[in-house]
């Protein structure tokens, strides 16, 4: 970088705040999907949003795409930096500007850990939903940007439904604002619905107002094994069909429950052929309702249930859950997650799929994800030096992702498109619908400037 | 229009379903917002959306602009026809093609009554929640491109919070598609989220998957006399603030009650200075517990609660709400209905600004509305014939907006832009964000063939 382009950098967010050296940004090559040998042109950490429309307007002076960057822990490619790229960083805008106990909402910059409005939330007396399994880490920037589910999405929704306004810039520099502080908002084209899910290809988001709920009175957290995994797939389908919501309903395969046993010494029956992890939670005579309901599916299909009896098995059950990813991570020396997810009476189906395509391709994979949603993560456990095996592994990912859109399904549940399913993006929807979110991304981004390329767009 | 047009028109769509004599015509120059003087040039009623494309492809080459009708009853100008313009009518796409008990969704096609979807959903033991007052004629197409809100908003959120996926074709004939069936679906733009709003310029949508709930166990409607209206407002902030969501909060000032009683005869309190109709859901316990809190709240503010005892009173309750703007309507030549919304701890501080701008300009003003969204229909009494009065009804609409802003409220909470508001876009969000949704409407619709210039875009 020409030292009078790194001056202008430094004048604008500060000398602190500009990092080149190799050294200083190779932290910024990877993400949670990848690592690429790239290296941005700069990384850029601004300490208010009042100086990025400056950062946009150098950066198409000089050519520079921007990558905007939360946490990084997206498991898409979403963050991976290009050739004459500028990272810019958001975890300096971390302040909650306001909590509104009257009307439930909360003010948060970009930057700030999805924890820490959690507990805010909780201080005044309300309640965030959205907890995926990074939330220590994540930011509410890249919740947003790829509208991050979470435990609990089957009964609250994933992170679009608390999203009632944003500001942002576009890539003219232009401030822009979208929805507000009420709960209904209907000026204008609604923006807080295309920024979810935008993942850094239309503007950089600075700040939000996030819709904040009564807490539940009352809760009750489970655990269910099962022998025949299929059999906890069908108790999730038929809980739903009964028309309860629990907050939570879990599944973790037998492979995957002795990957974090062995990690965590938490306790886990290492034989069960399947665990379900249920939550249900509500007004305390519901939930003993519930409970008795959930427990008749439950151990009609064969499932022997477990409640916990205080906080702390409470927390042991649910830090199980947590631990699967990083578990499994831990086998082998290459992780391949999926992320598919089908409709919810469907994930028996799809979960015997994935069996077969395990068998046929001699591959391992352990499976554990949202059930309720119906959204899997097949994982798969290989070693990407092993070229034979390799080849197996794509046949395996194409075939689960056929049977996902058989089934009526989708690619990507919560983990988007990214660098790492841009090219399947035209298989799920038709080439007319690529060919909309082109145009889209060029009306507003014409010189190609936010993430170009990401989500093969 | 050239007779080898028409040629073209009929062959797509039948000659039966193709208008452009004066006479059928004229039906398609107003909406529920305002007559116009111009008429379409044709008018198109395709049966089905696969001849969408060539009727598009057509009006392309003709240089017609398009305006997709569902019902008509939008109040915000977003049908009016332009000179040079084809009206395309949804009304005959009007089939429901699923409802999905076992995953909780509906298939719907654009033309579809809106009450006929949710009595389709409580047939399979299932919930449609958005319910606006116009919902008996009303096209779901119209509800999503206006994302409109209903009586139970305040718990059960806005259409758009009941999109799943859809379909629709663009301003090149593209086929788009976004969402689907599945509770959680990131792979690409959020095009559900995107669409809710759109008001008929990014697209013509021709079908939806739509969430379907769990219905509420039990529920229990109360009407709460005031003699002071800003009590009633206070009521519904200190209900909320206490973490108590109804189903619904509604409000009706002294004047409505009197004009729906005048038209209905429905035994309303007419020496009222307000009226809440509540209704609280959920498990029957909750409902007994909430009715207890809610009766507490609307007492100690001075409110005198009547419960629905049976299912006669509690439909008289809620007749009394729908009928409010017909009434209101009956009594003068013109009709303005503001739909400002702020939010809900600040209801009683807009009633206060309306009333005063009543006083101040000497107008006539009715207040209804959806209390506990923040979202009030101060609904201005007059004759456009009088000149000097609409000098100072504009004025009076005028503090309504900048009063509603200064509250950190919106323009509009559920009627839209149109040609209605289109002036105003600007004053609410900045010239940044209408840049935005210029560049954004040029993008995917660089013709400009989609409703022109609505929204002021
Ligand atoms: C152990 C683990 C568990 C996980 N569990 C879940 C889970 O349960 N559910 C789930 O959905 N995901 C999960 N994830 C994925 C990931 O954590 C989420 O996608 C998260 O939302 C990313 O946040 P981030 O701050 O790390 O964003 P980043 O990875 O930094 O960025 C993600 C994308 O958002 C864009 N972006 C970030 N900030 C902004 C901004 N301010 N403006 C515009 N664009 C921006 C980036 O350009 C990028 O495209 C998990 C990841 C890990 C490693
Ligand atoms: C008595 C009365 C009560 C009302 N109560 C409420 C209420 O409680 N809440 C509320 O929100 N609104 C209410 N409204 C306003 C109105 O009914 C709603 O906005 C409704 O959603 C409009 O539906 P429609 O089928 O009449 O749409 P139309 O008026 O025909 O169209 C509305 C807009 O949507 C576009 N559009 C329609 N169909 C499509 C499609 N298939 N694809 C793309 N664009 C399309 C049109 O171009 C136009 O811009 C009320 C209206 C009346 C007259």
């Amino acid at each position: 970088m020409k030292k009078n382009v790194l001056k202008k950098f430094q004048k604008i967010v500060g000398k602190g705040n500009c990092f080149i050296s190799p050294e200083e940004t190779s932290g910024y090559c990877f993400d949670a999907f990848a690592k690429s040998n790239v290296f941005p042109e700069v990384v850029v950490a601004p300490e208010n949003a009042e100086c990025i429309p400056e950062i946009i307007r150098l950066c198409n002076e000089e050519n520079l795409a921007v990558v905007t960057r939360g946490a990084g822990t997206n498991l898409s490619g979403g963050t991976l930096p290009f050739e004459g790229s500028c990272v810019l960083l958001t975890t300096k805008l971390n302040k909650i500007k306001e909590i509104n106990k009257a009307d439930h909402y909360a003010v948060v910059e970009a930057g700030v850990i999805t924890t820490d409005i959690a507990n805010a939330a909780v201080k005044a007396g309300l309640f965030y939903p959205p907890d995926p399994g990074s939330m220590n880490i994540s930011t509410v920037g890249g919740n947003v940007a790829e509208n991050a589910g979470g435990l609990r999405g089957l009964k609250y929704g994933v992170t679009k439904d608390y999203l009632m306004g944003l500001t942002l810039f576009d890539a003219e520099a232009n401030k822009v604002i979208g929805g507000g502080r009420t709960v209904k908002q209907v000026t204008g084209f609604n923006l807080p619905g295309l920024f979810a899910g935008s993942e850094g290809l239309l503007g950089i988001m600075t700040e939000f107002v996030l819709k904040l709920i009564p807490p539940p009175e009352s809760s009750r957290s489970m655990l269910v094994i099962y022998e025949n995994i299929l059999k906890a797939c069908d108790t999730v389908s038929e809980i739903i069909a009964e028309n309860i919501l629990p907050a939570t309903m879990e599944l973790m395969d037998n492979f995957t429950i002795k990957t974090v046993e062995e990690a965590t010494a938490i306790g886990l029956p290492v034989d069960a052929g399947a665990l379900l992890l249920l939550e249900i939670d509500g007004h305390h005579v519901q939930v003993a309702d519930e409970f008795e309901k959930v427990k008749y599916i439950c151990e009609k299909n064969g499932g022997h249930l477990k409640t916990a009896e205080d906080e702390e098995s409470k927390n042991k059950i649910w830090e199980a859950r947590r631990k699967a990813l990083s578990s499994l991570a831990r086998l082998k020396p290459t992780l391949i997650l999926e992320d598919a997810t089908v409709p919810r009476s469907k994930i028996s189906s799809m979960m015997s799929s994935i069996m077969d395509i395990s068998r046929r391709y001699e591959i391992t994979i352990g499976t554990f994800g949202h059930a309720g949603d119906g959204n899997l993560h097949p994982t798969i456990l290989t070693d990407k030096r092993d070229k034979e095996e390799m080849l197996r592994v794509e046949k395996a990912v194409d075939d689960i992702f056929s049977v996902a859109l058989n089934l009526g399904g989708t690619l990507s549940g919560e983990h988007g498109v990214g660098t790492a399913k841009a090219k399947y993006l035209e298989m799920e929807y038709g080439s007319g619908t690529v060919k909309f979110m082109k145009n889209l991304k060029k009306g507003v981004d014409a010189g190609n400037v936010l993430n170009p390329g990401k989500m093969g767009l």
